[in-house]
């Protein structure tokens, strides 16, 4: 192997500058030196590779939803669904990050779309994913052969190498997003799929309104004595609404009661977690659910890692780095690493709140003990 | 100081026989000198305290729970409360513990009363304990501050060095059990006592449904992100019937169709559990309700560690070691260490369920790694 | 099953007193109820149970080495080893603990002693231990066939459930101190125990100067990767006195040069740990050695749980609750939960070092989150 | 912000092919869409997003020592070292992640150079970091005023936001590697530096053979009982390579005795780690050193992750994928993720071995329970 005869992909310009050596007929050899051995200096790359903080490739951007769903029904009318594509899923591409479908470094979003009776085969791979629910209803995920509905405010976790389909039992069509940790696997090359069956059995198309894993795990602080393991991830497959708006509800009543319950006034806030540690529902991915009284704002705060939001009700402004939008029910929102971000719901303290679900990379930032958080002034 | 001086605690007859050295003169002269120096030799003891498996000291015993309450409610009438003796408990004494109040040789029982109007003045110790309704309702326990209501199945953890008080709003007595590690802290001697105030003030006197804990922690798989700290125990102090109920009547659907949900066949179980880790609610006490479908019968079992069982619903039997009993509403019985037991509803399968509340030490054991089971051929 | 036909183990003389209810014919008659039914009232036991910090039932207490050594002997005369007797070791009796045979609540200590040529049979047991040798060698215990020399200032460690003799290779007796948690065990009533082979065979009666698992697993910082799953208890069977002189050594010399390596002036100490997972050597007993300089004084110190230390080397005293001794090579002496006691070495700065190895039951509290300790003002 | 003013990152032209939706103005004129609202579909994506397993983008490659050496000793002369430029590094930059001084997708691997008497300035960061000796002496690392003596064969781990700075104290240039995530932390944007003091003082300019924390840590199972918390990473700032050697040949020896102690015949290896926890000296690197016997061969392996090789001694030669070399002293290569790989030692048995120190993001895949791995045959 004689690296003379492929060009190398390494490109060493001699520049000026501080830090740097002196430009010289000997420095330039030397840098050619470098490219033939596919060597590269730090003193040229430290500014770009060791910043002071993280400078994130992506940018803060906001797609609507609106605009989502009208492509996603149009694909429902063009895109069949099938094996080998596997799913009708839009992802979010950041505007930074080269065209690819990535809504942070680390984070796919994607819209999903399935027509009345359509079926999404089945598949299994070693990213995590999850969906969330912002309108609709009518769609059953099938998890390693559990029927799990899938209705306007669930969360629903499916952890990496568990079998899963959809299937649209309803005659409307339905959209929800996707998040997976897509890019993160990429990057990282970990990554293992499988292809299942093409079509999920009579029994799996049932419709129930809670599914099997809910029944056993859905029950706050109680576990089955007949599953005492601890699992990786969470077994319990649905979050329902009514169980979320509860909690948010109540923060905000212990709140005016005097009793910490809020992240700051007027700004409730619960994850989704796994019931056998306590610990996020999937090893590499935060789900929370925000709820901000009218008029109220949360903390400005910069945050190691990356997130996605998206509006579940009502309306307000999010200000994400120099970035500020106006947002309404539906719409995503990406917050890049170490930016700063706030959310300002509109309206009185009696009126309606402003719900947000937001999911982030935060999981992989603690497990390795790389997470930093920084609150700001307002 | 001189051993001469002061008798010698130790007591050694030479005794023949197997693994013994022969009776000598001489050998009497050195079983004296080890009496004089405080020694004790491991042949003449080993097969007390290294049996081949746990031979544990206390006895299989069941109390009535009629009798239970006869006694308390006549305590009632006579017995005052206040500082000093700070509560009206009546512990089980296991009949070969030496008289001692232990239900078990870690355990701590005993049935609480409270008569109409009574408080229970505040105080908080090391020991971690619990109360369990078998019936009635009317009293709220006050920890830290937060009412509590107690009513019949609920089981309200309350963990070492908390605040707590309790108040009977109601124009009854009411009764319920009390499970401490006591005895595991006396042996260990490792228990601190504080004094707190001597009346509770009047906001902890109102009776609300729903205590702050539950308001904030009750929500299955939800974590308010204002508490993400992982708790040594839960912060959730009310696991109430309907959720249990609920629980153990979905584990028996799900046996019926088909899932791996139930301990053995009709066997439905969940284990109150520490939302912030999923451990148990407490560190060294584990509690569990069980539900056995009518005619069916458990697993016989032994287990490294000790048991107190209370019928909450139902009839039926139960066996631990060469005791057998029939059992209803309220009895209470101890399972002492490596003893097999096993427990058998009353009626047909379409019948009235057996319902039981069972606690024990087993989170001691996991924490050392100790534990050990061994099911038995039935 | 009736009550009346056996006497009650409980007896409860109703006595006057602060916090108790007035005597009268009734409360007589409740009580005699009481003693029927098996029940102890919380508020006659109140302050035994629930005492403000723990009260030992423990007593400081003092074992002088030449006591023990000659009663050791006189047993290798009189005493022979073998099956069911098992072991020729005498074991300390605290003075307080009714004779039996446990140095502290939870702690068994004894001398063991094998004379030339003697093997002492092949068993295991669930219960932890470890050898410490405070003068002498010869011997080699045998761990699941390794033959692990013992030799003067060596910790051996050896924990629950591996197959164990020990073989005397040398010429003269050898006596020797082992540790186990046999109380604890005794009264939480969680040990197993199995015989083993009456003989070890040739290959493992070979006297090498490392074992096999020091060969594996004596480096510093470095873990086989043939062997990478966390053990619940040290792979490392020999933990030798040069290193751990080595490192007391280290720590003094540092504290002279101005870093923070010791516990307080003067006063070194490392503990024997587990390389699979940086805890203790042991999941319920920890071992430490510590060395004090010359004129040096520990500071004192109050800790939930017990202690018994050995004097390795050189004088000076010991002061536990009201208890002073001065001491010297081989005595031994215990500490009860929550008694203030320290250390102070003899001499001058630059004179020798008072040594002394220490062990206790901390891990158990730590695992349950129960420990506590205090620094007293000297 | 209308989209339509700048030009969309997206590009999605419109092919054919399985699982492809048939191509048609209306397709082409949906694709559009998509790019106008920055949305990428899965199906066109699938195949390289989520492939049935790692297809690294990364190639194996090998660097030859002599020219990394060479080039260098060049850079040695023309470029001076200072604020700014920091570190006279050169990085391995895998020929297929684009000219990017990446050796795999998550590690960085360079070699560093220090002239004689030259001071390489104080600064920190969050990425962690490793040195790796594999010839020469004469510089020191000091790492938080701690001078760290850098020889043959030493593992110099050191910890995330750790002030360090080195110090060439001989007359010789000296080269090493070092090891850092750089790369993982540039993707999931999680870096901080921070520059610290020019130059470091006389007292940090000694020259020490064992730095403080090795005095402190590196003893074989023992920790100061001053320092008992759980550390996220290694307190133990140097393994020297006379216990490594060590641990490598007492494993070959311990195999020839027939005991489990290598990871497959005549492949030795041992695991620099963390002495408070068991775990990687590192949170987010693994490094280890191997020892082949001479003639031997590793097993064929795949794994989640990419690693890089350096010889360290001997010669043999190496199989990665499709590739194929003979190395000797200081080579370096790369295995990316799921290739396999595999090492073999030239000449006989009782000849010299190959050394090879390893380092990988393993520990990354196994916080995150994303590891696997797997033998094939031969």
């Amino acid at each position: 192997m004689t690296h003379e005869l492929v060009p190398s992909p390494v490109r060493l310009p001699v520049r000026a500058g501080p830090g740097q050596p002196e430009p010289s007929p000997a420095l330039e050899d030397l840098y050619r030196g470098f490219e033939r051995e596919l060597l590269v200096p730090l003193w040229t790359e430290i500014g770009e590779l060791m910043p002071l903080a993280p400078r994130s490739k992506a940018a803060p951007h906001l797609w609507r939803w609106r605009n989502l769903v009208a492509l996603a029904e149009r694909a429902g009318q063009l895109v069949p669904l099938g094996r080998g594509g596997e799913r009708r899923a839009l992802a979010l591409a950041n505007p930074s990050l080269g065209g690819r479908p990535f809504a942070t470094p680390t984070l796919w979003a994607a819209i999903q779309y399935l027509m009345p009776g359509e079926d999404a085969p089945e598949h299994r791979h070693t990213q995590h994913a999850f969906r969330f629910v912002v309108e609709g209803e009518g769609v059953w995920t099938v998890v390693n052969g559990d029927p799990i509905r899938m209705s306007r405010g669930d969360f629903l976790p499916q952890a990496g190498w568990n079998w899963h389909a959809h299937h649209n039992a309803a005659r409307q069509p339905m959209a929800w997003i996707d998040g997976l940790d897509i890019p993160f696997a990429y990057y990282t090359e970990s990554q293992f799929f499988e292809f299942g069956r093409d079509a999920i059995d009579t029994v799996e198309k049932q419709t129930p309104a809670r599914s099997r894993s809910e029944r056993l795990w859905s029950h706050p602080g109680l576990r089955p004595v007949a599953h005492v393991e601890r699992a990786v991830a969470t077994p319990l497959l649905a979050y329902r609404w009514a169980d979320t708006d509860r909690a948010l509800a109540e923060q905000l009543a212990l709140e005016a009661e005097g009793c910490t319950a809020t992240l700051s006034p007027g700004h409730a806030a619960v994850r989704f977690t796994n019931p056998t540690n306590g610990c996020d529902a999937l090893p590499t991915m935060r789900a929370e659910m925000h709820r901000l009284r009218g008029g109220a704002a949360s903390r400005t705060r910069r945050e190691v890692g990356s997130s996605v939001f998206q509006v579940f009700d009502g309306s307000g402004s999010a200000s994400v780095g120099d970035h500020r939008w106006t947002v309404a029910r539906g719409d995503l929102f990406v917050v890049p690493s170490w930016q700063p971000f706030s959310i300002r719901a509109d309206g009185a303290a009696d009126g309606p709140t402003l719900d947000l679900f937001r999911f982030s990379d935060a999981p992989i930032f603690e497990a390795l003990h790389a997470q930093r958080a920084q609150d700001e002034a307002g």
